[in-house]
């Protein structure tokens, strides 16, 4: 069970309840009265607990569980152990999801405002507010309802977050204009210039960089990101779009809804991305492009040119997929070929 | 218009001002005495701006912009629209970047030492500088005149920064000297230990790390990049050199004058890189290497071989830029002749 | 000889002295009462100091050297100098190692709790410890005796230290246990939530992140590293671990004892990794993999599959080493090969 010095229980819940709020379909039935005291990994869980199995890596697992029940899809109930009552889904994860935050809901600490942080006079901050110990509130910064600022983040000269936002220790904001529920984690850089200057051979010539960051609702921004402000457009981010630990984020970079940005990917300046849009791990994008949405982009690519709404990318430099694994198909035929002559 | 919650602009200048500080050629003449408001993109402008184009990706937006005046090639000049001045010139960007800094010049705040720093006795302030509220400077730390240190940046003890250097917030320094009109952005970690140990079963053994970090004038270090101290030799970075986000330069590393190194580049131990080199994003170079003058890397090269200057070098492993588009083209041709089969 | 400035010489050794602490064979013996006064580079050292010889390629420096005496291989040996004493050892960098901390050897500062520290009432801290200003013990935090926390870390609610650990300026700690002698630079984030969430039409779920991050003992993590905490189970780094700086690993990433991870390498989330294994920079290993112990994987591989027990792997996506050598060589074949048709 989750580290109690760590994660804080709400109480138990019956199978009906959890079905209920899932949209889940119990086999067998009558065990809707169950209860269940925890949420756990399928290979640790007890009779108690509630699991989930989504990536068929980890079917012996569930075949060899000791969970009292599990979130499965239809094909897989059929094979669920005796003991284990199955809420069979087409979305596992997703009812596993619903059901750890009802076990486990996340919640602020009481509102606060640290007298050892520093809040400029003219700042702004909305009801229930929690503010650490050596966070910086700069001239004219605004924060909304519910916001929670953590040890050392520095909130800059008239930056503006909307409410319930949560911006991580250390974290570093300027220039930039953040919608609600804005999660921005520990040592996110957001809104220090570019990297732009004219290439001079008497010494490069900085250009000013006189755009913002705009971060719309539902965002999250991972560890240690990098989001640079526009040259002049804005740097753009979404509502919905989760990125993760390490990106980088160019100037004038406008981002969808609802994108997916896995950890240590780059993003060339002024480079356009549409909705729905998924990035694999330090995969790269040069700069001007047009991605189009719902483009899925494979970890470590490579990307010079823009892609079409829809396509798969893979490679680098990068090639739609069908194209990128005929050229490994090829490479690795020659070598054979070789061998055997 | 920039957002004047952010920037702050100086004044108007008439065409004849900006032509004059910038050498610019004007067509036609007789719009010397216009008066310009601002710099815009080419997009937003309207006829009191002044835009540019430089990359040609642009052009359409150029044929169409409502700005009053642009700086423009002398060929793209002859495709003007008939209500815009052009200021010709070979470096449209550089000039534009010149006027940028006429309208919205760079300024420190006014000169100020928070009572919320934490300044040992011993360190050593130079005229009219501005330290922060949380920021440390340690035992022996010197600074030099207009330092600017943002909050809970830490200036470890002993440490010398020139005149005129701006350290960001919850940046972290130690064992570096710094020059004059160095720029140091967020996160930044300058001077911690090298990865340096010997590898033996019983436990790897720690190399004290004995070097410094010893950086130029005029030198611009991105958020969250880390530059490891040196060994014994020092780590160089040479003056006029520009380091993007999130890049990782190793111990001993000797980087030279003017050189460009984009975001998420991996720099490893002792190698040595020439003056005006530029490397892409994300590209990473190996141990013990020597780069030559004027050496280009692409974004994502891997690279394991010395480099002579002059030279372009793609692709990991990277190769001279014409072997690496003929594997490319190699690999295409070899996948369409199978498809043909 | 290093600045002394930032490093503080202990006082000078014979070498009979560090023949013994090093193990090594003197040549010619009758130097053993040679006093030396300091390490040093080959290129730099003078007749006092001693320097070593490990990497071939800076062969012609140790053949120039004015070093009065260095470690070195046996095979090497006999090319000493003339007026040089050699140290013969199969190891000369970890028999320099060994010196180099005698003469420098690591010390904290003298204990003290600063009074700018925010230490919670119910933190619990050891004997000896070094709290620097601004730093953050928060609720329940336990750290061991002779620990150092640098400016402005922020150490969570009930995270757990060892003893003799050194939490670098500026990072940030929660939901983790650490073991002893744990070494976290500046800017490190460990323990916060992984990148987990279910993907969703009307907007992704996220998962609650419900394990936390648990590291040995001798762990070393670099600067700027991100290591997220688990989703349910832990994650989890084996003692005796180095970790390079910009490194992110997801979470539960469970990585075994002894390991080396290079600078911006990304591990996704639940990858298991055995022991003493090597991860070359910028090499990115997908989720849920298994590599077995002893592996060995290059710079930049992108690693898709599981690597059996001391495999070494190359390339993006990678290969056993012989085949993406193969791969390389007939792309190089093929494009000699149109080149001369």
């Amino acid at each position: 069970m989750p580290d109690p010095r760590f994660f804080k229980k709400s109480r138990t819940y019956t199978l009906r309840e959890i079905a209920e709020k899932t949209g889940c379909t119990l086999h067998p039935e009558k065990s809707a009265d169950l209860e269940i005291r925890d949420v756990a990994p399928l290979r640790t869980a007890t009779a108690d607990d509630i699991s989930f199995l989504d990536n068929l890596k980890y079917r012996s697992d569930f075949l060899e569980t000791k969970a009292g029940a599990c979130f499965v899809s239809q094909e897989m109930a059929a094979n669920a152990p005796g003991h284990l009552t199955s809420l069979v889904t087409r979305s596992p994860y997703k009812a596993y999801a619903l059901t750890a935050r009802l076990f486990y809901p996340e919640a602020n600490p009481e509102p606060e405002i640290s007298q050892q942080a520093y809040i400029h006079p003219s700042a702004r901050l909305g009801k229930g507010c929690v503010i650490e110990q050596g966070a910086t509130l700069a001239e004219g910064a605004e924060i909304g309802d519910g916001c929670w600022i953590e040890p050392g983040a520095v909130l800059g000269r008239n930056i503006k977050i909307g409410s319930h936002c949560r911006i991580g220790a250390n974290a570093t904001l300027s220039h930039c204009l953040l919608g609600d529920h804005v999660r921005v984690y520990p040592g996110v850089r957001i809104g220090q210039d570019g990297f732009g200057f004219a290439i001079d051979p008497a010494g490069h010539v900085k250009v000013p960089q006189l755009g913002r960051v705009v971060i719309g609702d539902h965002v999250e921004i991972g560890a240690n990101t990098t989001i640079d402000r526009g040259a002049g457009p804005d740097t753009v981010i979404g509502s919905g779009t989760w990125i993760d630990n390490l990106v980088q984020i160019g100037h004038n970079v406008v981002i969808g809804r609802g994108c997916i940005i896995v950890a240590q990917v780059g993003i060339s300046g002024s480079t356009q991305i549409g909705d729905y849009v998924a990035i694999g791990g330090q995969a790269g994008l040069t700069g001007h492009l047009k991605i189009g949405q719902g483009a899925r982009i494979a970890a470590q690519s490579g990307v010079m040119n823009d892609i079409p709404a829809g396509q798969e990318h893979m490679g680098s430099p990068s090639f739609p997929k069908n194209q990128y694994l005929r050229q490994i198909a090829a490479l690795n035929r020659l070598i054979k070929k070789k061998k055997d002559d």
